[in-house]
């Protein structure tokens, strides 16, 4: 096929298999030689195993989200067949790694960190050190860099490890690649050694959500796992409110780090962001905490510094930070290990201790190479957080967490940019799309302040058309607000979209519409108010 | 007015002021002669200037829904104006205590209890001992027990005390009062000294819980205060599941005791509850935990029971045990205070560990006095509790907690009886009573499976009458859910009540009703399938 049919769409260029995949990534593996981010690398024939029943499953039409995807995953974490902590080899995965497996997946090894999880800087790992993905003379994070450095060398699509006060976070940020650290407990933590909670690294922001959808739940194992709550947040709206630190807390940082949160900012601001200053002083004082001996006795002090960050996010959806603050050497960590894991963290490890979700993506301002930017939010905020990553990483966030919720197709006064759309953002609702109607509907002039549209199905015989409109979707608790403040003669009624769905819309009672100015021939709401705006107000719903 | 007017409605007798309220109080404290109960009475002056202010708002038209009622408080509570712990005198009230005294309730006096709030068998108090209400040999419970002995006594109407491990439930229980345990952080602890959570005694079931609507919520101070989640639960039905343990569990009960429990259990029979034996030899287990010294590095054990717990209570709506097992004897106390505290709270240390919610009420078996039976929820099925309880006290449960939701009218397969009820019920949506709308609407029958009715508006001529349908409450989340699976041709729309209210109801899409049969004259849906069920299929459609 050396020429594309230029339309109606390009064939999708066939995936390698699993199979082509695996066999790839070890020759890659062989390649690099960096045997010191191995623990466990699985003998070739094992993983091609798996990967050719990945192909077989995905032939006979299984759904498989993750089909051809390599993991590897940080030794703390269990996995079925290979040795725990270069051990006994496990019968049961951890659930974060049965999910990616069960959704076709493929694990390639375990790698290096820290034995306990701990979020100590990974020199002291008993088998040896991790250096930097990019430059060997520097350390490659916390606990789970081995994990991040597999990623970032392109031995991995993924790999899984844990974050406490930022072992996952760092070593992304360190390495150059895209780091998440959901909120506690929406990944269960069952097979893991014990830390603050699951951490995923990811080849990009996208793969890294895609992944994280399918570890997200409870699996009636681990007591502390969470569900997403009946009011989540699905996004917040085409200008979210940006929180990030003064230029005080931004002295210490090295030139990478501050150029690429600088830029971060610019980037934020030019997608519509509305960024503001905040201080973010106690936040760091109490993720310091985590380093104090006497850190157990001072839960009431974390739980107070807790409720004082929730208030100043509480006006704010996300706050964006440098991940960490310089990239220091190999020989410094030796000669200073407390000292380095504490400034490697300082930006990081209040995050899971005030029960908030991170991101973390390479920020790249000119030719200072990729450096880590974290966006902080609130707990079960995850998807505003991949949103505002997505703008620094140039992606799309299209595969949003599956968290419950409802579409509602809406005509008029919610509109984007109309009088009512504010209450739909403020609700957490997410745009989804245009639709258009199947035939048969009508809209009318209804009477309302604002003036708004009412959409009716055809009775009878009469005008009618296909109508567009915009579909969002809404948590149930955002659906169950809306309709107890619907006013009258507004109804929620399925519509039937012109592809065949049926969602929920904002419809008319058919009584108030039956005296009502017939807009139908406008077939959207904006038509008709860009008809009026230029005809002026005389010429209500008297078409062109 | 010797004579009542007999109709329309009796002029209701009127309250003594707050005034006469609080003199009747003083002279009840004097003639009762208890002074072991309080560490600080107030001068009866200062009483009655509160009360006095109380009676100005109410005639200034304040609404205030504790006007008159008089309450004593644990003395390791804030009062503004009184000292704590019989030292310095608070500025600032306890936000327990304040929010009471804003609905119009007027403070008496502080409590003797356990000068640290813990939950320590109350001998050990330095104000010394506080013995039960009705027999001085006994003893009256856990730290809050002046509180409850106060109210047992009728010296107040409310007493605000602490329970952790059982400090409010167990003298409730002791003294023969109600005893309510709402679920952590609903009361926020601010300005109370550091226990597990605030409890309320009562004189009646149905005044605590008006006590607590006013006292729940955050108060932006107390961090580990939390808020009605957006998918609470208002009720369980009419056919709740109960669950109690098994014989085994009872033999240690005391005569007393165990038959107020089985006279508890008889009674939630009698009232439709659907009850079942279980093993709770884990809960109690953990509940032991406490005592001892190694509890605070159990927390993944608690953690796990607490799972354990959970899974077992989500097949049924509520656990109700005994609340104590006897009642021991002052000089047993004082011989082994540490064992007579382990045996009073082993039904009651589980619950705040395992963060679910509890009330006692005292149930009275034949001649052998009131003793406790403690109803326990899942966390924020608080209000299910209530209406179990209420089965126990014979009251009616009518002051529901303010917890979000919206009201939904509903004419045919969701009333109660009918096929479509159980996922009203299943969303823990709560029945409200029966409504009737305004003129002006149809009925029609829907070539639904089941059949259903349509409920439109009249949009012009043609039969129309008054409708009889059913109110419920939904939480935003049971109303979303509803919504969002509500099928066509019905629609969410606004109804006009008779008494000119306008709730959310269920109503049909006007099309659909265009062709379909006419109910109308039979003004609701009940009547109409009485009809059928007499007259037979043939005739459906033809009224009499």
């Amino acid at each position: 096929m050396t020429t594309l049919p230029p339309e109606p769409e390009p064939t999708p260029v066939p995936l390698p298999s699993s199979y082509q995949r695996v066999i790839a990534a070890y020759d890659r593996i062989a390649e690099v030689d960096r045997p010191d981010v191995w623990i466990t690398l699985r003998a070739v024939e094992d993983a091609l195993v798996d990967a050719k029943a990945v192909d077989e499953r995905l032939r006979a039409g299984a759904d498989l989200p993750l089909a051809g995807t390599l993991v590897a995953v940080a030794d703390v974490i269990d996995v079925a067949g290979l040795p725990a902590a270069g051990e006994d080899v496990c019968c049961v995965g951890a659930t974060s790694v049965s999910r990616l497996t069960a959704a076709g997946a493929v694990v390639i090894g375990k790698t290096n960190c820290d034995r306990f999880g701990s979020d100590l800087e990974h020199t002291q790992s008993p088998y040896g050190a991790v250096s930097a993905a990019l430059n060997t003379e520097r350390v490659s994070g916390s606990a789970s860099s081995g994990a991040a450095v597999a990623v970032a060398l392109g031995l991995v699509d993924l790999a899984v490890g844990t974050d406490t006060a930022g072992a996952g976070r760092v070593p992304a940020s360190l390495n150059g690649i895209v780091g998440l650290k959901p909120t506690l407990g929406l990944v269960p933590k069952t097979g893991a050694a014990p830390c603050g909670g699951i951490a995923l690294f990811a080849r990009s922001l996208t793969l890294g959500q895609r992944a994280l959808g399918q570890m997200t739940g409870p699996d009636g194992i681990d007591p502390l796992a969470r569900d997403w709550p009946p009011d989540v947040r699905l996004s917040a709206g085409d200008r979210p409110r940006v929180a990030i630190p003064g230029s005080d807390t931004l002295t210490g940082l090295s030139l990478q780090s501050r150029s690429a949160f600088l830029s971060a900012v610019s980037a934020l601001r030019a997608s519509g962001a509305r960024v503001e200053t905040v201080e973010v002083s106690a936040l760091l004082t109490v993720g310091g905490l985590i380093h104090d001996d006497g850190f157990t006795a001072d839960r009431q002090r974390v739980a107070e510094a807790g409720m004082l960050a929730l208030r100043m996010l509480s006006e704010y959806d996300a706050l964006v930070l440098p991940t960490v603050a310089e990239h220091p050497s190999v020989s410094e960590a030796l000669s200073d290990p407390d000292g380095v894991a504490k400034r490697l963290e300082r930006f990081t490890a209040f995050v899971n201790l005030l029960d908030l979700a991170a991101v973390t993506v390479p920020s790249s301002p000119s030719d200072l190479g990729p450096y880590g930017v974290s966006v902080v939010v609130r707990p079960f905020d995850d998807q505003i957080a991949i949103d505002l990553a997505a703008v620094l990483t140039d992606e799309q966030a299209d595969f949003p967490y599956p968290a419950p919720g409802a579409d509602l197709v809406v005509f008029g006064a919610q509109l984007r940019g109309q009088p009512l759309n504010g209450s739909l953002v403020a609700a957490g609702a997410r745009f989804t799309g245009l639709v258009q109607t199947g035939e048969g509907y009508r809209m009318l002039l209804l009477p309302t302040d604002p003036p708004q549209p009412g959409v009716v199905p055809v009775s009878a015989t009469g005008e009618h058309t296909m109508l567009s409109g915009e579909r969002w979707r809404l948590s149930p608790a955002a659906l169950g607000a809306f309709a107890a403040t619907l006013p009258s003669p507004f109804v929620l009624g399925r519509i039937r979209l012109e592809n065949g769905d049926t969602p929920l819309a904002v419809l008319c009672d058919q009584a108030a519409a039956a005296t009502a100015t017939e807009l139908t021939r406008y077939q959207c709401w904006r038509a008709y108010l860009r008809f009026v705006s230029t005809a002026g107000p005389r010429d209500l719903g008297r078409p062109a």
